[in-house]
């Protein structure tokens, strides 16, 4: 990896925060899930910290008990995309939208909206969804995965015919000869597949970009297909150096399979975040956050002695594991923060410490000063071979001002993040080449 | 009708205007397709006039000829409506979401967002698209009508049910016990309908006015029945008093048929509107529009001569009718402007001249003088029945704000028209009942 390469950074910023108990810190605006205004503050700041895209997941399904929790998503993504895209100026926007219970039609005609009223910032995280919870939502029930990935290919391919059905140069609008548009350069696409089918054409010029930049979440052969085929970006659940590499390693194999150049694919790591003065006021938030979580406590317990083979009873909570206990414990090398879990038992921190470290979150989790933060970050990004990081704040109202305010500054002085927007688009953010329609 | 009701006013103005050359003018902001600058400045320009809603009407295909005129649909009512939530803070924002090429989940979850968002301002004019160019976007053909209409019923069935599956007090936030929300409030619907289905629910907490407001705009006893069964609101295609006061005996019929009461359903009369300083002024500003239509004027000849019944060569554009010609004019008793059409020609007005007055428009178009458009506001509300207009005005650049400046303050000065917003919601400006869920 060249040492003049930046890393590129996505935030994630719609819910409360990656902590589950987040929303009931007395800072946390209360009403986040009807109330978009601290969203755009909360999206301001991370275009105050030049962050290239805020990343927008979906989950158009309760599957939280929310009871306790506040749900993970929020606002639809399209409605919440808008008043952003009204609202910042120079940061990408990538929003999750499902190629199983939508119509191409709407999802080409939303997102190019958008595109052309961000000036060419959006992007499509494009995913095939596999909860039965939302298909119920749908009315219907979940496919089996060939049959959701084959539909997933004819629908971004009509997407794209979409996008590039209203000619580049189409758009006159010759006031003085009263030609609005050049209709030769406008036409229907015909797309007839064996999933989804539209004639357009869509009647919406191109943006600065072209078309919006197109984001990929899945994991597999077939995403990993997907990926080669249409995406320039990729959310990977990769948490460490090793995974990272191995998930680059089949990217760029099934590129040579399918004879098609993976350069341009961007690869994320997801990165939970804490920043402290120091690394023991960053794992005091931490110790909060967890004291602050309703219910689930005991769910983590046994998340945790899961990781490391061994049953740890709830009343263990607030102690250290005995010295023969540790002698027993095992990591599983294919499990995410299992070793890390392992590793903390044997420092001598209690069940709730190792449990304030994050090891039982969806991401790796790091935690510390901005200096501790920059180090983790530089190691991952110059030995892991991914591109960049979206980052997932604990908690929105302090952990993303914190981010910006702290390690931001500190990534910057070692050269590893930039200074300024460079361009203007999303895909000038992302170094990915202009696209209109299918090529 | 009692002297003291006032008439509620929606504006349209989404697009460039009533007039296919509005786009054509110097003023005009060459880039309101893609650029949502003009069309918030419009809707605030419609706020500061007191309007009670606007109403975005949707057309997701093309079917105008662009090359010398704009489309009549402009960005997705869903997008833009999100960016008008934010920017305005009384007026109500009524979008047209099709019931037959979406899911219900997606309708009842973009909606409630942009209610809670807006804080109780939102309206959903409900259509069943029979328009083909759109089916086939969505890759399907045009069901007849009654399946199409049943389909409707059920798909509004179960977008009301979906937005009353979380209970109004079942949000709790209760930072202090940890508890968010009180999940025995929140139930899933399973509905199971023959063409829609949904399981939900859908987490949205209720809106300050429970949840949108339903619209209607399709004719026939379909379109009543439909109306009977949800709107509050209907947009009627009745563009004189005759055919408005039919409009409202046959929506109370239906009512009675039903066994249902229609009091609270409001009737909207489209009127297309040209203000000038005298009513030469106002006819000079349409000659301005039809001398700037490129191509389409053949067209308005031909239907011209269709509503008088008599072939009207276009060579005779610039002329009035030979006298011989007048006796044998006639009048369709039942066709839009067919009498004022004739009327027009005996008064020795041109074709061109005639057709400057708006004929072939879609709705009743009424030119003049803030007084001239002020009485004939004033006959048609208190003979026609209706309950106020929708405004459509010919250039929205100049056209709205003559109308908000001029002619709204006669109609004020008349107490024909509020000076200030009593409530706050959309429903509080409809004068409807406060609704959650189906009842």
């Amino acid at each position: 990896m060249s040492s003049s390469k930046q890393m590129i950074l996505g935030a994630q910023c719609t819910s409360y925060g990656a902590s589950s108990s987040a929303w009931r810190n007395e800072a946390a605006a209360p009403d986040r899930l009807t109330n978009s205004d601290s969203i755009i503050e909360s999206v301001k700041k991370a275009e105050e910290g030049k962050f290239h895209f805020i990343f927008m997941a979906d989950h158009p399904a309760l599957r939280d008990d929310i009871s306790t929790s506040s749900p993970s998503s929020t606002i639809d993504p399209i409605v919440i995309a808008s008043q952003l895209v009204h609202e910042t100026n120079h940061i990408g926007i990538v929003l999750t939208q499902s190629t199983t219970f939508n119509y191409p039609y709407t999802v080409a005609r939303q997102l190019k909206a958008l595109d052309v009223l961000s000036n060419g910032r959006m992007g499509w995280n494009a995913v095939t969804t596999n909860d039965p919870r939302i298909g119920a939502n749908y009315g219907e029930t979940i496919a089996p995965r060939q049959e959701r990935y084959a539909r997933a290919h004819e629908f971004i391919q009509t997407v794209q015919a979409l996008w590039g059905s209203f000619g580049q140069n189409a758009m006159k609008m010759d006031k003085e000869r009263g030609i609005f548009a050049d209709t030769s350069e406008i036409e229907p696409i015909f797309a007839q597949g064996q999933y989804v089918s539209s004639r357009g054409p869509l009647p919406i010029p191109a943006s600065p970009q072209g078309q919006p930049v197109i984001f990929q979440a899945g994991g597999g052969a077939e995403g990993l297909e997907l990926a080669v085929n249409y995406a320039s970006g990729i959310y990977s659940i990769a948490s460490d150096i090793e995974s990272s590499r191995m998930h680059q390693a089949e990217l760029k194999l099934m590129g040579e399979r399918l004879g098609k150049n993976t350069e341009h694919i961007n690869i994320f790591m997801g990165l939970i975040v804490t920043v402290g003065d120091t690394f023991e006021d960053a794992l005091n938030k931490r110790r909060t956050m967890l004291n602050e979580t309703v219910g689930g406590l005991e769910d983590k317990v046994m998340h945790l002695s899961q990781l490391v083979g061994l049953n740890i009873p709830y009343s263990m909570l607030h102690e250290s594991l005995p010295e023969e206990w540790l002698a027993m414990l095992e990591a599983h090398p294919y499990q995410l923060h299992s070793q890390r879990a392992v590793n903390l038992f044997k420092q001598g921190y209690t069940v709730f410490d190792v449990l304030a470290h994050g090891v039982t979150d969806f991401h790796r989790t790091i935690i510390g000063s901005p200096i501790d933060i920059a180090d983790e970050m530089q190691e991952l990004f110059e030995d892991g071979g991914c591109d960049g990081f979206t980052i997932s704040p604990d908690r929105y109202f302090d952990g993303l001002p914190d981010f910006v305010d702290k390690v931001i500054p500190e990534l910057q002085k070692r050269g590893l993040y930039h200074t300024e927007y460079e361009g203007h688009t999303l895909r000038d953010h992302l170094n990915v080449p202009y696209q209109y329609g299918q090529n």
